[in-house]
């Protein structure tokens, strides 16, 4: 793509609520805009990273055998009046009359609704266990939204649920997605951190949340350095593999301030070890059983020719507030790096050119054709701005990799800047070798 | 994928409002659950198909040079009070109060929103023109919703907009949405005919309407062979290439009966020549100049100095519509035929075996791994039914090549059927090789 075709509407004026770097970021870049009070359009640089992030997080839920589906925005109240949240859900809750007077509301969360899907169709503990996973706007009317997507009130979410038999299964589809959570967030090259959580309204005995590391993050987080070093290679999805991942994991200290007591701290982890950084929830899991199955009359038959209540478990992943977390991560010192894997574009070339002196920009054109070719995903920034100011631009934007054609460049070198900043004078065929 | 593990359920009991044959097929073969009135959960045999769908049109869109972003589901009224529409549009906008008793809306179409991101970041006649898209669920509160996702009220579209700086500029936008159009339905393994439309509540002078060829389709369809014949292939996104185009459609009568005159047909359609049928639309674009862009204040600077409106264009394609188009013009003598390009599998895997033989099944799993490996996406029927039922039921599911695992096949040849139907005994070598 050429910049100067590509719609990024960057700006520099901020409305005065944008105060985290993120929604700065975000706004300035031109990769959302505000059409109203916590509703967001996505401008075609967020869209691109928002897919990405979509992208990762629904290959790991394939691998672990979740099908994906995908139920309506609009829900019927009738389910939710049969599950008893119509009423305790609150205003957060978006509740709306057709034109025939029916209630109806916009879907803050899911299980009554994929419940009311599973109980019509499954009849038989042969069926189980299932996972299955929707990847689908979401409202909650908060009262003030703020900080630009991170807290907004249309937002776009992963929610899986799972559905066993009996609870020793339940607790191996549980164990499953909290893999798969900590590979998501490895491959969107964040540090996550699972907690021991309080279930809260979506009730259930046991959950998790999975909080990244941001200096910025809205938690603050006590925890002992080496959860950090757990290595998930070794484990795979075995049951009792599974099992012994969750034990080294909870057996390391790390809680959020409403748990948080220094004494116990103090105790259990060693003054070097101590990290107390902020952090930022990116994921959700609970295991709540019958809560809604017995209800909702979800059941099956057992092999014993019984009826049991189905157990299930949900699991969530903001994927829309996740591009505002990556950049609370990863934007230092004034200055963006998106991971690779969730990068808008892998490369942009940046030429260095004049209306009199377009020489830079043929061969930076050539450079692009040549990508293109290799279905390397570049942006060739072909406007005719300073090089300093296009410096600091994609200082902004973020992208990795960049190739800049100027006074370092030969006829069949260029200057390729790395991720870490690294910048070396070598040739296209090399360049490419590093983007494949 | 295994069929025991697929969440496919598989229904016989039709509710009597079933009364079309894809809104039929669709609920017996699980691709899509009813959650409410004209709301509907799309299940995973579903969602497969409306995904592939999707991207079909999305890489369409990206080839033209449109450049897709994302638009939020709930809309502000403001916009549309801006744009005179808000009175107009009648109970099939979804208006609702948040819990602020603002004025919100979920919204039925994106003329306004997408001109209000529009003019806030385009100043100059250098930006244009510009294409933007994005593929997003609507709301329309169909007073009568019916035949199932093909006149529901909550449906996927892809809408696009195009910018331009003057009329003839805003037309090769025109042409090349056109073009674009006419290349998507044909990957879609349809055969549409581009008619020349009326523009309704969205206004403008110059509008089509594709339409494409089924039986059981809405509109009655009057039309001369021959426009099914023109070569797509001959022309190119040059402007001139596209008038051509735009003008040899033009020149072949094709008319919907709201604008059927017999004297003009016979005069115009050789007896041999003339098709009338029914057809289902698709897909609609419209040219509506600065119909929205002057009330909502979307200027440029012009090359001399001057502001001039910006002409717009909007473009349609029901993604969740085409599912069940195809299913209406595919679904034949009571057998279903996915096109290959949407399939919801490569191919389907059905071996011959009961609970004492299972030899055949264990044939079929080697033949289902080695598929994998080559990314080929294969059905393993692995369920204990019958071949006779096995075979009723993959009429229906309508994966377009089989691969029988039963009496004709040997140690290393099998029954292999393709999407016409013909039946041969081949290597699985040959079936790979038919099959990437």
């Amino acid at each position: 793509m050429r910049l100067s075709k590509l719609f990024l509407p960057i700006t520099k004026d901020l409305p005065s609520d944008a105060t985290i770097k993120s929604h700065q970021l975000m706004l300035r870049t031109g990769m959302i805009k505000q059409s109203a009070a916590g509703i967001y359009s996505w401008l075609p640089l967020g869209f691109k990273v928002m897919k990405k992030i979509e992208q990762i997080v629904r290959e790991e839920q394939n691998k672990i055998g979740a099908q994906e589906l995908l139920m309506p925005t609009i829900q019927s109240a009738e389910i939710w009046k049969e599950s008893g949240r119509y009423d305790d859900y609150g205003e957060e809750m978006l509740r709306i009359k057709d034109r025939q007077g029916r209630e109806i509301l916009y879907g803050p969360t899911n299980e009554e609704l994929i419940t009311d899907i599973f109980r019509s169709s499954i009849k038989s503990y042969k069926s189980l266990p299932q996972i299955l996973y929707h990847i689908q706007w979401k409202f909650r009317d908060e009262i003030r939204p703020r900080f630009g997507v991170m807290r907004c009130r249309e937002f776009y979410m992963k929610d899986a649920y799972s559905f066993d038999v009996d609870d020793e299964s339940a607790k191996l589809s549980y164990n499953k997605m909290f893999y798969a959570y900590l590979k998501t967030f490895k491959r969107l090259g964040l540090e996550a951190i699972p907690m021991a959580a309080d279930t809260g309204p979506i009730g259930g005995d046991l959950s998790h949340e999975f909080v990244i590391l941001a200096e910025t993050g809205e938690s603050k987080i006590f925890a002992d350095k080496s959860i950090l070093k757990i290595k998930l290679d070794k484990y795979n999805e075995d049951k009792s593999s599974l099992e012994k991942m969750r034990n080294e994991f909870s057996e390391i200290y790390a809680v959020t301030d409403e748990k948080f007591s220094k004494k116990e701290f103090d105790k259990k982890v060693k003054k070097d070890n101590q990290m107390i950084t902020k952090g930022i929830e990116v994921g959700h899991i609970f295991y709540f059983s019958d809560k809604y199955s017995k209800p909702l009359n979800c059941f099956v038959d057992t092999k014993d020719g019984k009826k049991t209540s189905i157990k299930m478990g949900s699991y969530g992943i903001g994927v829309s507030r996740l591009v505002a977390a990556i950049i609370e991560a990863k934007f230092l010192n004034n200055k963006m790096k998106w991971p690779k894997s969730v990068s808008p574009f892998d490369v942009v070339i940046i030429p260095n050119f004049n209306k009199n002196n377009t020489e830079n920009l043929k061969k930076a054109e050539k450079v692009y054709e040549e990508l293109k070719k290799q279905n390397i995903d570049a942006l060739l920034d072909d406007t005719d701005e300073s090089m300093s100011s296009k410096f600091t631009k994609h200082e902004l934007i973020g992208i990795p990799n960049q190739i800049i054609i100027g006074s370092k460049s030969t006829s069949d070198k260029f200057e390729y800047k790395n991720d870490k900043d690294v910048s070396s004078i070598i040739s296209l065929e090399e360049i490419k070798s590093k983007l494949i």
